[in-house]
């Protein structure tokens, strides 16, 4: 990497949690230059504008998502535990580097959806790439013969995906790992029966 | 309603969308006075400050998705009815009156979730509140025989919640009707089946 790249990918790292957990909106100029140290001549010396920092940082939380997510799917052998451990990783969330301040999927989705149409097709093109996972589990896990023949494979990976999105943003507001618990042991039962 | 009350609800009914739409970050001051075409000092004058619109604000739009909500559910005399009302609501929901910007719930979840404590405690209670009247109906439901009798109805109403306000970020994101359609039907299949 060229020193430019360094920086930038400096910047992309720290900025990337307070993005996550402020909001597009809610990140400041001086929050960037406060969480690097660098002048703010500096940090758009390196990105074009708000925009992109924000773009970048998001490239760089979702990215981090769905690198644990497929590091661990990819340890299990049979289809049903690949969707199990998927469900897992939720329960289990806090002992995986997980970008700070949860899932960037939804943090994006809310803070982008009226404000920021390029954001909003970046998270929409990652919840697409997710689904197109999911659903491949299922199709395959089909054809092997693991779940049933005539599962209905993309209406489940929708519902799987749902569930725990939802799991998130209810335990996110609530605070309490009951709700979570309950949630996630739903899907596990789904995903045992299908 | 006294004059100085009927400012302060006119303040509310116009500012509920925008912090509904920008979320509580994203709404300024100007946003505020532009869309009452008030100034600073008649907005201050009648709350003491941004935190005090912006919970009111949420009030107000949570209020307008509850009412709804109820109104739906009361209409239908069984308990299955009742929960598949409460889908067909999310299925047509623009047939309601929403408030503008999607589920004030969920957005105000994501917005407030690390910035914002009082709004976190004024949506974890709401929540709670749905979690409630579902659990109420499920209950019921068992006690009248319509439902299974070893139904965990506390994780059963916690599921349809999760599965809805996941539905309500993915099609959100992806702004896809096919999405929502295929999730809330997951929803109403496993509820004709309690």
């Amino acid at each position: 990497m060229s020193k430019a790249e360094q920086t930038k990918q400096f910047i992309i790292e720290k900025t990337a949690p307070i993005f996550n957990m402020k909001g597009y909106a809610g990140t400041s100029l001086s929050d960037m230059t406060e969480a690097t140290g660098l002048t703010k001549g500096s940090i758009y010396g390196n990105f074009e504008d708000k925009d992109a920092v924000a773009l970048a940082a998001f490239d760089y939380n979702a990215r981090k998502v769905q690198d644990i997510m497929k590091q661990e799917m990819d340890k299990c052998d049979t289809m049903r535990d690949k969707l199990l451990k998927y469900v897992d990783v939720y329960e289990n969330y806090d002992k995986y580097p997980f970008p700070k301040g949860g899932c960037p999927l939804m943090n994006t989705a809310v803070d982008a959806d009226d404000t920021h149409p390029l954001l909003k097709a970046r998270v929409s093109a990652v919840l697409a790439g997710i689904k197109e996972r999911l659903h491949g589990v299922l199709d395959e896990g089909v054809r092997r013969g693991e779940f049933k023949k005539d599962l209905n494979t993309e209406q489940m990976a929708l519902n799987i995906m749902a569930t725990i999105e939802g799991c998130v943003m209810i335990s996110k507001a609530c605070g309490k790992q009951r709700e979570r618990q309950l949630i996630l042991r739903s899907v596990a039962d789904m995903i045992r029966t299908l």
